[in-house]
């Protein structure tokens, strides 16, 4: 049984990309962030996005503005930053205030500096296998994991648990592409599936993503399954400082015995989610030179 | 055993959408429809599709290209009809000559007048479930035979035979949004799946979209599965003036011998397209207001 190390699956990405952009003479790869208000987790998602363009050598820019900014201020600053040819990514912190449309405001950034591929033009793209689109940083974190694992998909059947539009749906279409990694034969179960350990039971690779602390048991998978987890919940623990333990969807301890690989909670997709953020964002610089 | 009437389907919707045209006063729809060269089986379609607007009370127009249109010429005529704010709808007959890039003409169309949904931010917005998008006609037709042919899609399992960005993927998308119908584990195979009897004995509702006739035996499915057969194949038929029949992605006879629903080929999802179509360009007409 082999522990998908995603901390250093991400390191190795960093390095890479570190390696790339070092190589670049010219102009160099600039990111601009967008925060509006101080909610604590965005702060420190921010914080650590900023840190690694820095140790790749992608400059970043941080844009703040106070929780009730207005869509007007916020659509002026997106659009002057589509318009600025210096600027090759664009993201925008989520969540943003209730009183700004979170897809209205993703899709105003230009597709083309959409690192972050939440406009419905990537979305869009990703469905018709266009390679030119950018794909969200946490399936397409879930697809280097599975690749640098050395995990075949082709012709295996993957079960997706969760049918968001964030996570399981892109990582489904991901899987089923014409591709290596993908030729897989693809199940997306949900809520209102029935009879789910069925289901799951058949997967070779079983990609959980529900949100759902420890959902996934050991009598649900396959001797030898691949276990992707994506779920990051808290569940209390007084034993904790801050009261609480992060873990997955899935019953590590239990469904690791059965599994040939699994992905740990935390250390597992979670550290992939800013090196595909940083790799989309080189993707995009290298696109507009 | 029920067959799936879709000529009757079909003509039921032609008939909604007439008495709702009819009902209109002011402004009546308008479709444009474009077609390069003389394909006789587009020029068929075509005639199809005006005939049936003219029923319905839809205005369509008609421009004709020669074979050897240049790509401006025709991106030219696109931009007009985009800002032409009579025409609701803007239909390009496939297939278009080798020399000009389909995924880049349908993405000429303004997405709001796309009522093929055949542009990549149609095709996103049905990945996110937004309802402002337009769906392409074939999946969109699936829908409206499983809807009103009284069969459940909620919690079911949908195995979908087929990946194409056109059928398999769309329809997939379909029936696991959270709606009805819909709300449908899916199962999405293709050529590289393996042990597929297995899979698509599973099946609750089976949607035949591979394109090789006969393909679907009756050891493929279980007692009781709801068939809908996409394929329009064409066999050799002596006995036929024309010299051939069509055929469905499923051997008919011993299937519908199992099933609970089953559509024919020809008369089953074919006549769903054009009037999809029509309820498209209505829609896309209501949201012009």
């Amino acid at each position: 049984m082999q522990i998908i190390d995603g901390n250093a699956i991400a390191e190795s990405i960093i390095e890479e990309l570190t390696q790339e952009v070092g190589a670049l003479t010219g102009k160099q790869p600039v990111v601009a962030f967008i925060r509006v208000g101080d909610d604590p987790a965005s702060v420190s998602y921010v914080r650590k996005k900023e840190k690694t363009a820095e140790r790749i050598g992608i400059e970043s820019r941080l844009h703040l503005f106070p929780e009730d900014v207005s869509k007007e201020k916020l659509f002026d600053l997106i659009d002057a930053l589509n318009a600025d040819p210096d600027v090759n990514g664009i993201l925008i912190q989520a969540p943003l205030p209730g009183h700004i449309d979170e897809t209205e405001t993703f899709n105003r950034v230009d597709p083309a500096k959409d690192v972050d591929g939440f406009n419905t033009v990537n979305i869009g793209k990703l469905c018709q296998e266009d390679a030119s689109g950018f794909i969200a940083c946490t399936p397409a974190g879930i697809v280097e994991l599975i690749q640098r694992s050395g995990i075949d998909t082709e012709g295996k059947h993957v079960v997706v648990l969760g049918r968001s539009q964030i996570v399981g749906k892109p990582a489904a279409l991901l899987m089923m592409r014409k591709a290596i990694p993908g030729n897989a034969t693809v199940t997306i179960c949900h809520s209102r599936t029935r009879n789910l350990p069925e289901v799951t039971r058949q997967a070779d690779i079983l990609i959980a993503a529900i949100g759902r602390p420890n959902f996934v048991t050991p009598d649900m998978v396959k001797q030898g399954v691949a276990v992707i987890d994506v779920g990051i919940n808290r569940v209390e623990d007084a034993s904790k400082k801050r009261g609480y333990r992060l873990v997955g969807d899935v019953e590590f301890e239990g469904v690791a015995a059965k599994a040939s690989h699994i992905t740990p909670v935390p250390g597992g997709v979670g550290p992939m989610t800013v090196a595909m953020l940083m790799h989309n964002t080189l993707r995009a610089f290298k696109a507009a030179q």
